[in-house]
Parts: C-alpha cells; structure tokens; sequence
C-alpha cells in the first residue's frame, strides 16, 4: 500500500491548529458581558496550549472527561470534590493569591478547603465547640486588630477543624455538627474557643482526587490546622488557617496552603485549670493566633 | 486608619505566583509514570497561565467550581454533559486534529459527540437502522478503500444519526437503541443502510453547557449530520461525520466539526423504488459518501 505524505506537513498542522483555536475563539466574540468572554476566552486559548503541549491523546482524552464526569458524581453537599482538585492543582491558593490584598501587614489568606459548612452554631467566647470530637481540648484565641494594631470589635470569627483522627465532623455517617462554630470579637478584639487539638489527615482517598495524588505520588496530607473566616464590613474578609508548629507536613501539603506568617505554636499543659478557669483532668493545648485584616478595598 | 502600601508590590507579586505554581509542578516531580507527569505538570502550568491571565476572582471560582460539579452530576451513561464542554470549547476538535494522521488523501475526522452507544445492532447492508425513528427515508452509501482506491472489505462501519426532530434515541425516554447500528462493508468496499433524513438540532440547553452558550451568545446549534465511525485492523480507525450540504450551520457549527470534505449532497427523489428495490410511497432521499483510511501508524 503506497501513500503520500506533505513535506510541510509539520507546518500545515500548526496552522490548522491555530485556526481551530481562533474559531474557537471567535465563537464567544458577541458575548454580551465583557468579562464573561474575556474569562471564556482565555479559558479557550489556555485550555488548547495545554492539550497541543503534551499532544493529548484520544485515549488520554477520554480518561480526562471519565475523571470530571466522577468528580461531579462523587459530590455531594458535604463533599466537594472538585475543590478538592482545584486545591491539589494549585488553582485554589492561587486563586487566593491573585485576590489577597496588597497590605504587607496584614494576616495572610490560604486555601478554603471543601469542609466549610453553612450556618454553623453561633457560640460565645469561652464555648467549646468540640461537641464531641475526640481528642485532646485545645484553647485558641487571640486578638482581631487593623493592621496599625486598633482592636476590631463585633468581627465574626468562623472556625472549623478536624478532630485527632483528621476528620471533619461531615466525614461521620449521619453525625451532627461538631468542630465548628461562629463567635463574634470582644470590644478589646479579642476571640477564644475551645476545640480539640487538630491532627494532620490524608485528603479522602476513595475519590478521584485520591486516585489522582496516589498515581502520581503527589503527597496526600495536610498539616494539622484550623480554619479561621474573619469578616467585619470596614475589612476585607480574611479566609486563613492557623497550622501546628512542628508538624511533619509543614514543607509537603497537599494543597500549598503553608505561609510561614500562619504557623503558630501549640503549647501542651498539664492537667489543672484551664482559661475560663475550666478544670482539666487531662494533658491539654494553647494557640495564640492574632489577626490583623486589610482595609476594604475602596474598588469593591 | 492607616497602612502601608509595597512599591515593589507587582514584582512581589509576580514572584509570589511563580513561585506557587513551581511548587504546584514539583509536587507531580515524583510521578512514576513519564507520559502522566508531563500531562499533569502541563496542565498544572497551563492552568496557573489562565488564572493570572484574568486575575480569576473568588466569586468566579466558586461559580467555576460549582458549574464543574452540576456538569458531572446531569451526566449519566446516555448524557455525557462533558464531552459537550469539551467540544463547545473546541477542545475535542482540537484533540481530534492532534491525533489525525498526516496522510491529505484519507477522509478527514471529526468529534466523536456524546451520543454513541456501545453494542448497537448489528445489521446487513440495505437494512433499515431507523427503527420507528420519525423522518423522511434516506438512503446513505458509499465504498471503503484505502488512499490508493483499494477496497477495503470487511471494515466495521458504525452508525448513528438523529430524527427529523433533531433528536437521538438515547434522549427520548424509555425508548430502545434506533438511528444507530452496526455493518461490514462488502468485498468491493461498498456499505449502504437506510435511516431518516437528519436534522440539525440544539446542543441540549437545559445542562450548564446549555446555560453558558445561552450566557455567551455561543452557537447552540449542529448542522444536520450522520456518524460514522469506521474500523478495520489495517487502518487508523475513522472517527467522522457526513454533513448535509446546504444545512444553514455548516459554518456556525457549536463544535466546529464541519470540513468540506465532508459535506455531502443529499439528494431528495420522488415516489417509487429506491436502492435494494424498496417501494417507497413518500419522498426520500440519498447521500453517496466514499471513505479514504489510513494505514495504522506503525508506532501506535
């Protein structure tokens, strides 16, 4: 069997590539939201350098739309899976850091992860808002201050976390929620809660996401934290988590989400009395954690 | 209230975000598997380049996140919401050009769609595959060869095609496999089956990708066409379509899968006796359409 092959083959392929892109691309050209086409088509370009960078296969391509079709399928309201890609890719923290305000003095912002919840319990200074979580009581506070150090009274503080097994209390079959609360700051800024002392835990395996990371032998862990949401109308609304000094997992996340500004330490006490004067009959932990937010933006 | 500002500020933050997604590619470093990191470093790469170009907003995240997820969750073994989003964003004709053999004389391929089936019926040249499906007859032939003109006996022509209404079996519900089948192509090469005259047809509009074609003023709509995948185990296996000259979107197609070499004259006869001597009282229909394949890559 004989067949012609073109000499210019190599370029001719090129060209028709950049046309398809520039068809594509045209395709949203009578968008009517300027920022809508601009995002749709940078989303065009972008997505069609990556698949004539690494020559996608057909196959490749298949197992790609095989990957999104499960992510969407294994969420649920409790589980985001496709944050949980979006973090693993990087695409969450950087989506932070082209948002993050450019005030050098202010509490950085990290990942917000797929464990928020909605309407978490209103609790006061001084709850604990383990409700059950198992592990070791751990006190956190600290104080709410502008970035020139002026308390800000009335912010809410959003915090959840995991328990000493790394799960979050939506993890548990049918469970209530636990782990998780809301608090508003004193008139001198100050916030506390207990909790218990949070661990470091694997990303859920039994996703896509999981598979992803155990395929690649991406690392699957966080380092133990707390999630912190800090919002007060003057601010911008700070999502960050506070880290466990010392843990193993500082220098490998799974999803970036590290800043030294972030890692404080968890200091162990013996039993005795407690902040709030509680009484504990066990080993106990403390974090101090001060939060400092940037002004709103003018342009919002 | 005051605070600070960084000069260097645009620098800074350009470094920040490179420094990110090196971070983002390191973590693929130790993937096992060459071909799997080069693909996911890529698009990690590739993905990071989209959200700096825009300056991805939290808000658009999130409604990225969440179109992603409703995506996967519309999707079942008969909708394949994503291979939609693939190609209204030209990512499947894109793939489908990367892996086109270079050979000018083979008929050219296009996207694959999300409504092929596996195990169709299988069927002897002259059948009738409509099955009930509502259309004017049409009768749609032609020959198998090689790019030399060789006969091609015994090649696998796989078969599905929309009704008169724009619509496939698989979206009516409740309704058994019609429109679509299996041939083999005869000693000399020739294969021909009855069907209904296809329709052009819109994309369905009540997923997310029908939302964001509304949103964006993008083409719903798919010139009348019929499918044909094509396989022998000589040749690159053919992944096409047959246009219907004439159809008012052949150069507004939603996936731009229309090249001229395959669009086909449908030629509409009166009353009478058609192909295989079938007596037909109403209009009909006919489209010749010759297929060229490749010879099998000898890397594949």
């Amino acid at each position: 069997m004989s067949f012609r092959t073109d000499d210019d083959e190599p370029k001719h392929r090129a060209a028709r590539e950049d046309a398809l892109t520039a068809l594509a691309v045209a395709a949203f050209d009578d968008c009517p939201d300027d920022r809508l086409r601009r995002v749709t088509q940078s989303l065009v370009r972008h997505l069609h350098a990556f698949i004539r960078d690494v020559r996608l296969t057909r196959a490749e391509w298949e197992t790609a739309i095989g990957f999104l079709t499960r992510t969407g399928q294994i969420s649920d309201e409790h589980r985001r899976e496709f944050i949980l890609l979006s973090d693993v890719l990087g695409a969450s923290m950087l989506t932070v850091g082209v948002n993050s305000p450019a005030i050098p003095d202010a509490t950085e912002s990290t990942v917000f992860g797929p464990f928020f919840v909605e309407d978490a319990p209103e609790y006061r200074n001084g709850d604990d808002i383990s409700r059950g979580l198992t592990g070791r009581p751990c006190h956190v506070h600290g104080r709410v201050t502008s970035t020139d150090g002026t308390p800000v009274a009335g912010a809410r503080v959003e915090v959840w976390a995991a328990d000493d097994d790394g799960h979050y209390d939506v993890q548990y079959e049918g469970a209530g929620l636990a782990g998780r609360g809301r608090l508003l700051t004193e008139a001198d800024g100050t916030y506390g809660f207990w909790t218990v002392q949070p661990a470091a835990y694997p990303i859920p395996q039994d996703g896509p996401v999981g598979e992803l990371l155990t395929a690649t032998r991406h690392s699957h862990m966080r380092p133990a934290h707390v999630h912190l949401m800090v919002a007060h109308e003057a601010f911008e609304t700070l999502i960050t988590q506070v880290f466990v000094a010392g843990d193993a997992w500082l220098d490998d996340d799974a999803v970036y989400g590290v800043k030294p500004g972030l890692i404080a330490d968890f200091v162990t006490h013996g039993p005795g009395t407690g902040p709030g004067g509680r009484r504990l009959e066990e080993e106990w932990s403390e974090a101090e954690f001060d939060i400092r937010l940037a002004p709103r933006s003018l342009g919002d």
